[in-house]
C-alpha cells in the first residue's frame, strides 16, 4: 500500500450525546503512546479496537476525558514574579 | 426537517499530520458555548466556520489545544488528607 501522505494521516474523535464513550482513530505516534499507556492503566476505561494495516489505530474511551485546554495564562502574581526575574537579569 | 437522535447528534474532532488546526463539528451545547468563549478570547486562534441548519456548529482551533485527561487520581498526601478527614467525621 502507497505510502500516506501528511495530510491523509488523520486523527479523528467521535462522538454524540447518547453514548458515554468517543472513539479515536489516529496515524498520530504521539497519540497513539498516549492511548497504549491509557490502556494499561485503565484496563476498563480505555479499549483498544483495531489496527488497520497502514499505522492507523482505533480505540474507545469515555468521551469527558477529551478536553479543548487553552495555553494557560500566567497568573497576576506569576506575572509579577517572572517581571522581577526580568528586572535582576538586567 | 426532522430532529436528530442523540445517536445522531455527533461531536467530531478532526485534525492532521500536516495541519496545525483541528477542525471540530459539533451538537454539543457545552462544546457550543466553551467554543463561543474561546472565540471571543482568542480570535486569532479559534476560528468560527459556520453552522448548519439544524444546531450543528463547525469551529477550528490549534490541534495542540486538544488534550486527553483522565481523571485525576489523589496523590498520597491527598489520600492521607481524606483519610483523616473521614476519621474525624466518625
Amino acid at each position: 500500500m502507497a505510502k500516506l501522505s501528511l495530510l491523509e494521516q488523520e486523527t479523528i474523535f467521535i462522538m454524540n450525546e447518547k453514548e458515554k464513550n468517543a472513539t479515536i482513530f489516529t496515524y498520530n505516534r504521539a497519540y497513539q503512546k498516549k492511548l497504549e499507556e491509557l490502556c494499561k492503566n485503565y484496563p476498563n476505561k480505555v479499549i483498544y479496537e483495531k489496527e488497520n494495516n497502514d499505522g492507523a489505530v482505533t480505540y474507545t474511551l469515555p468521551k469527558k476525558w477529551l478536553k479543548i485546554t487553552p495555553p494557560r495564562q500566567p497568573s497576576e502574581k506569576r506575572k509579577q514574579i517572572l517581571e522581577k526575574m526580568r528586572e535582576r537579569k538586567n
